[in-house]
């Protein structure tokens, strides 16, 4: 600690650890940026100009009694080693996502975890996805009536990445990269367990590792969870299409726009049949407006500083960890039942 | 025939019965619909004031040496008896779709179509959808480039038809009344072999009959087609999306309106990363103007009188039936490869 502050050194000063530097770290308090590591000298350079201290190894990082906390930043493939070794240095650690390639992995990091019994945590921002926290309401307070389908979806069309994210050894891919989100948010989302996993793979602009996927989720209480990724959608379907009894929803993008339909009135199925040039329909005819209410989404203003507010009062004994070596677990098995799912052309059962 | 015309009887003066009535054979020269026979002799009423000879048994409207050909749109599970019977009276015999509940029923057909060189076909209507033959320019110019998925979807929000159409015994439920329509667009559409079939039915509004599904093609090539039909849907998906190397096309509705997004510069990857209040994203950062191109969606006006007009060529010996047995038996094929897969939970290959 310095100053009664909570000391964060940060391994990896790319993308995400510039995000946590700038935008998460500073609007918390009793925590500060104090240190970075980074095997490359131009970013240790950086970190020097912009004031924190340059580790120039692990070691020493770990080594500096001033830290408490080891924040984890770097390809996904070294999170295991920067997390044991911070854990054993006895600092505090928090991983970024996704926090490993397998369970075996996640199984060593939580076991040091609790022979150190040091707090080791994942960084799983997306549960502060406003998108996310909207969808959750809707389920949660029941607006659509019981629900039977959850579609979350996440299209870009940029490709995969040229970095190490298109890398099979550095756990590159999308379901690694935003499965993990998606997934996450789903389990914590939907109670019970889920039965078996369908899975398929893209692989457009990458063969290394998919660029996309579709993977469905069956749980034990009938609810089925569509989890979509695409990197070569030149238009995007919405983030959010949720279908319960009563009633659909449709939340869109980061903006997280849209609407809920219900109906009203079931007992109205008489319709007017759509005649088009070759057939009619009566079931697919749209329904009358007394028979159906729109209205807009539920609010959510989620806090993403309660991530690290929530760290603090772990540290200080005041509070359980948000994001749970069970719950990380629970998602790294989905996503290898999702793998072998693709590998072998078959759905997979779990025994959850 | 009655004045150098093709004399239709039809069979079953339902929904269906009176959409050929009014709307379909009208507007073809060289047919006209002759007579009705249908079980309910309320409907035999209607026929007879409508102008059209009511026959008072099926025996009768086959021993009527002006009749050509028989119109079979009756529930579905009835259609197998009426074709045959027509058949083997000399008479040609169309059926309305599904032609039947499975494979092995629609084989006695085609072997009565054999033994009695008579015309059998069924009423693919859906072929001449302005919305499909637009989705199917797309994909044969090859205007997305390689296309790697294609979803298919029609949602409607009225639950499942309380008629026979959500009974089990008549061949009801939304595969084969739906299903049989986009699975059999999909097969006109891409070439090649479908490998295996994943599929999951719905049960929200009817437990007896699926009142929904989402069927997943693999294709041989390795191209992807999503299948999916919803009838508690009161926010609608868009009815076509498809996927490309080089591009995205979106189809709504039966009013076929939609776009087309192209990229016109793949090699542009850099983006402006998207900064929500929990994360970054760059790989989901949309693309900015200059690396697309939108465009709005190539033309397409079937004439569905190409229908009858194809029977009549084919009663004269000029032409060869469009809607032939092999396509037919494929299609019942895949669904029966659909219910297999949704009542094991497993991922079912074909051997096509």
């Amino acid at each position: 600690m310095v100053n009664n502050k909570y000391a964060i050194a940060l391994v990896g000063y790319g993308g995400m650890g510039h995000f946590h530097a700038q935008h998460l770290i500073p609007n918390v308090e009793d925590i500060f940026l104090y240190g970075i590591y980074d095997i490359d000298p131009a970013k240790l350079e950086e970190a020097k100009e912009n004031g924190y201290k340059a580790f120039q190894s692990f070691d020493e990082l770990c080594a500096d009694p001033a830290v408490d906390i080891v924040l984890v930043a770097t390809p996904n493939d070294y999170h295991k080693e920067y997390v044991i070794g911070a854990l054993r240095a006895g600092k505090a650690a928090i991983s970024e996502k996704p926090v490993t390639l397998c369970s075996a992995d996640l199984q060593e990091m939580i076991d040091a975890a609790h022979e150190t019994g040091k707090l080791f945590t994942v960084h799983q921002n997306r549960r502060w996805d406003k998108d996310f926290r909207i969808a959750r309401r809707i389920f949660d307070e029941g607006l659509l009536g019981e629900v039977h389908r959850i579609e979350s979806r996440v299209h870009g069309s940029r490709g995969i990445p040229g970095d190490w994210r298109g890398q099979k050894q550095h756990g590159g891919g999308m379901v690694l990269d935003w499965g993990v989100h998606i997934l996450d948010q789903m389990l914590q989302m939907v109670p019970g367990k889920v039965k078996s996993v369908y899975a398929h793979m893209e692989h457009v602009t990458n063969y290394e590792v998919d660029d996309g996927f579709e993977i469905v989720l069956h749980f034990e209480s009938g609810l089925t969870a569509l989890l979509e990724v695409g990197t070569s959608n030149f238009i995007n379907l919405p983030r959010w299409y949720i279908l319960g009894e009563n009633g659909s929803a449709v939340i869109n993008g980061f903006k997280a726009d849209g609407r809920m339909v219900n109906i009203t009135n079931w007992d109205n199925r008489d319709a007017v049949p759509v005649v088009t040039a070759a057939g009619l329909t009566k079931t697919m005819a749209p329904r009358t407006k007394e028979t159906i209410h729109e209205s807009p989404l539920p609010e959510a203003e989620p806090d993403i500083r309660e991530y690290y507010q929530n760290i603090v009062a772990v540290l200080r004994g005041e509070a359980e960890q948000i994001v749970r070596h069970d719950e990380l677990m629970r998602v790294m098995k989905v996503m290898e039942a999702a793998f072998e799912a693709d590998r072998t052309g078959q759905i997979v059962y779990l025994n959850e």
